[in-house]
């Protein structure tokens, strides 16, 4: 299995960023050390700016604290949130690469079932760069692996599959429960690896985790917008999942892919089922309304870039969540902000504007 | 993984017919013995009536061939094919059970990762008996089995699933690839084990093999025909795609789930490529035409049952792909006629009246 192999793959390593978000000397790269010290690391350091965040010696990184975030974007640093791991995005506004690949602190290199250490990074680099099949379910899975293939009944119309946005890895150990999962089953650890990569269909949301994904920025990086939670919001733990929706609705509409499965990361604590409880429960009521919204939302014909999508989906979230909770009006401003922002930066040819953190 | 276990279950035991379609004698019945015994069979036995099919000792079976097939259906049998596997579905046809379990004569019983023989039809049956999730995925997998559940940002309200209408399983060693596909890959073999059952969400298509079946009879058997195939048809080898693309908009549309993945079956032989060729070339052409009208077929509300939802498809069969080939037209009347055969088989409350075939 290619995807295990512990030796570092410099794939993609002048075309990807590594983003990381975090509030905690970065210890867990010494054991990522083999498979992402070839790559440029962006740090969004959350919290007090005044910490000192210590980086192992040997990465290349830029690092960015909140006072950085307020200086390179000014009043739109307003759309980036504040004490949540959502910050993460800032990140990917200023990454000039065509990939970027995002872990959490908390998430160790995993072994497969021959005990192997998983090159997650390799694994995200191979779902990116084969095609998706979203308009039709391959039984075997992906049908681009090696050793598979399209199955009988398979149209051949659609084998050449489309671009591939988004690479959703999964996670060993500690599941990504909710908190009432997490309370009522305390103990539950995900023990199984199940050797699978698939798109996600078209048409169908699911649950995107940020804690361990990859994403094609060129293609998809005007929708990572991982919204507005924790500091002086009224929700939290919802950023990632809202990005995926938004994403899924654009990928859909756009015709790329979103797959998810292998590659799995060793999730090594759970954060406290109580206090996730508290930054959750608007957000578990709340769903019930935004799965409706994102599967009927229909994007016209004429949004035929990521941000004109995301201009018209802020509308309609201003127009149709706004009137279950006033949050989503400033969500829906803050997707506006967020977009300007992204334009903002990511002028096409000036990419020697690119703001710097603390680049070392 | 409880799955996998050796030792038979006697789960459903009066509640499950096994159907098996064949040219030739059960041997390999040897091989599944301690899993199927306790089970009734009903084969179905193509070609040549006038040939004895050898059941090996202690299995519980009734068997039809041509001659009772057209005894009992009269000029009804007309909708049956013959030549094909696609004659299985007479089988679902005279069953009286709630679930089938279908499989194919040149499948064995496969192993699991670690070496332990898998036991087909309980996975199966745990398929059938527990939930599908067909209205958002779930990254984890099938969130009913032990050790797993449904993850951070899954809707509470989509939590208990519906009713699972299909369960389809895989195949080890030899892949159920077209055609085409085998003359390319001629020495391809399916080695990996995914540990995982799924729902395929609704509004999304798949390729049903008939191999390694199972399905609730009351629920879905109405639309489980597997259409005119083999003798004196221009086509082979789509049966069970037909019969799959109309089941998932049937269940679509009545809220039922599908599931595919576990249990693996081990294949043991590839059909020839020449011969499958020269039955599936008008299907892999007309097959370009098929998906997009099911994919696009609408079932208006006032189906509310299975029957009726087989009767609208027909007529959709009838008035759109009739222009494709007049193949559909016939093929039109024939699921009328199949439908009819099954009420006329299948009358509440007359179960006195099940015809039989030699039943031993």
């Amino acid at each position: 299995m290619a995807e295990t192999s512990a030796s570092p793959t410099l794939l993609l390593k002048d075309e990807l960023d590594i983003v990381i978000p975090t509030i905690r000397n970065l210890d867990f790269l010494e054991m990522w050390r083999p498979f992402f010290q070839p790559y440029h690391l962006i740090i969004v350091q959350d919290g007090d700016p005044s910490k000192i965040i210590k980086v192992p010696g040997g990465f290349d990184y830029e690092l960015y604290n909140r006072n950085d975030i307020t200086r390179i974007l000014g009043p739109k640093a307003s759309c980036i949130s504040f004490k949540d791991s959502a910050c993460r995005c800032f990140g990917y506004l200023v990454s000039k690469k065509k990939y970027i690949f995002t872990i959490d602190d908390d998430c160790f290199v995993a072994k497969d079932p021959s005990g192997k250490e998983i090159n997650a990074l390799q694994q995200h680099i191979k779902n990116l760069l084969a095609p998706s099949t979203p308009f039709f379910f391959n039984t075997l899975y992906d049908p681009y692996r090696e050793g598979t293939d399209f199955v009988r009944g398979y149209p051949f119309s659609l084998r050449e599959g489309v671009p591939t946005a988004v690479s959703h890895g999964l996670w060993l150990n500690i599941p990504d429960y909710d908190a009432p999962t997490q309370l009522v089953k305390p103990l539950e650890k995900n023990t199984r690896f199940v050797d699978a990569v698939m798109t996600i269909p078209k048409g169908t949301l699911f649950p995107m985790c940020g804690m361990n994904l990859a994403f094609n920025r060129e293609l998809i990086g005007p929708a990572m917008y991982f919204g507005l939670m924790g500091d002086g919001q009224p929700i939290g733990r919802y950023d990632d999942m809202w990005a995926g929706w938004c994403t899924k609705v654009i990928c859909d509409h756009m015709g790329w892919g979103v797959k998810t499965g292998l590659p799995y990361i060793w999730h090594s604590k759970a954060s406290n089922p109580f206090v996730n409880l508290k930054k959750e429960y608007k957000g578990i009521y709340w769903q019930e309304e935004l799965i409706p919204f994102f599967q009927s939302a229909i994007l016209p014909k004429d949004c035929t870039t990521v941000q004109k999508c995301y201009i018209e989906l802020s509308k309609q979230v201003r127009a149709k969540l706004g009137k279950v909770d006033e949050y989503f009006i400033k969500l829906a401003d803050a997707m506006v902000t967020w977009v300007e922002a992204w334009d903002e930066l990511n002028q096409t040819g000036k990419s020697s504007e690119v703001p710097n953190g603390a680049a070392k």
